[in-house]
């Protein structure tokens, strides 16, 4: 790793998996959730992270280099931990408040490396991956919103009410 | 996992481990920063941190539960790869922008905990849990915008210089 150039596309190849792995996961949290709202957002976000992945797949393009993954740890775990709250989680509200965590925590991880990786276009004069990315990001942060309002929205109200609360 | 109390206390645990996972690589970062601006962040962003985990340590004791971490592999991951960077980067500039990038991985991971956290504890009414969390989400925001000033301030510019600009 001695320049920039090997350190961006590390990085690339990292959210490229990150991506695919997510990719894979978006139908199974669509499918577990019960409030409807949710389930249409896990749907159209699988549909733009299709669409996030040959963004990604330009941009190897561009730099004339193999699209290729490198395993991302980070997004193996967040995956494993909404899989987790799928399989433990016996109350369905409370699932799809662990749900709306979980994929934050992916959009998050996603924001920071499309962040980084933008910046690092600018200063290597790339502005066509500039471009690819800055539209990738802006919809990363704009999921991001749309969960945090989903689960303002219903989600923690209906997973907060207590038994007795709900038995009324 | 049959409550929202059970979810948040799942996630406080979490967080509680990745911050003080945080606590033990931020010295090494610092160290090996060649950018001064970004040791003294990461320094500082330690003593921050100590008072992030105190801070979770009074929402334990308000919950009158035991503070006691849970792995979190996310942050074990983004951690690793801080290591990994130190290990592998030979060129120092190079090295500089990857721990920003890390770092600010760790950063937004841990933005999405307390986001969550303390959307939770607006639900479950726990307004002191609330304030507590909402310092702390606070400096964490505070931290990513921070390191995003530092790698726009000199750090990227430095690693993308080529070999051939650096000798002009």
């Amino acid at each position: 790793m001695q320049s920039m150039d090997d350190l961006f596309y590390a990085f690339l190849q990292d959210i490229y998996f990150a991506e695919k792995e997510q990719l894979k996961v978006l139908p199974n949290m669509a499918q577990k959730s019960a409030n409807e709202t949710l389930k249409l957002a896990f749907r159209d976000h699988e549909d733009e992270t299709s669409e996030q992945v040959a963004r990604l797949e330009q941009v190897f393009d561009i730099l004339g280099r193999e699209a290729r993954g490198k395993t991302s740890d980070a997004m193996i775990a967040i995956i494993a931990e909404a899989q987790r709250l799928i399989d433990e989680a016996d109350d369905e509200a409370v699932r799809d408040a662990g749900l709306v965590a979980a994929a934050q925590a992916a959009e998050h991880y996603e924001i920071s490396r499309y962040a980084t990786l933008l910046g690092w276009a600018e200063h290597l004069g790339e502005d066509e991956i500039v471009e690819l990315l800055s539209e990738t990001l802006e919809e990363e942060r704009h999921a991001d919103e749309l969960l945090s309002s989903i689960a303002e929205g219903g989600v923690n109200a209906t997973a907060s009410e207590r038994p007795e609360e709900a038995e009324v």
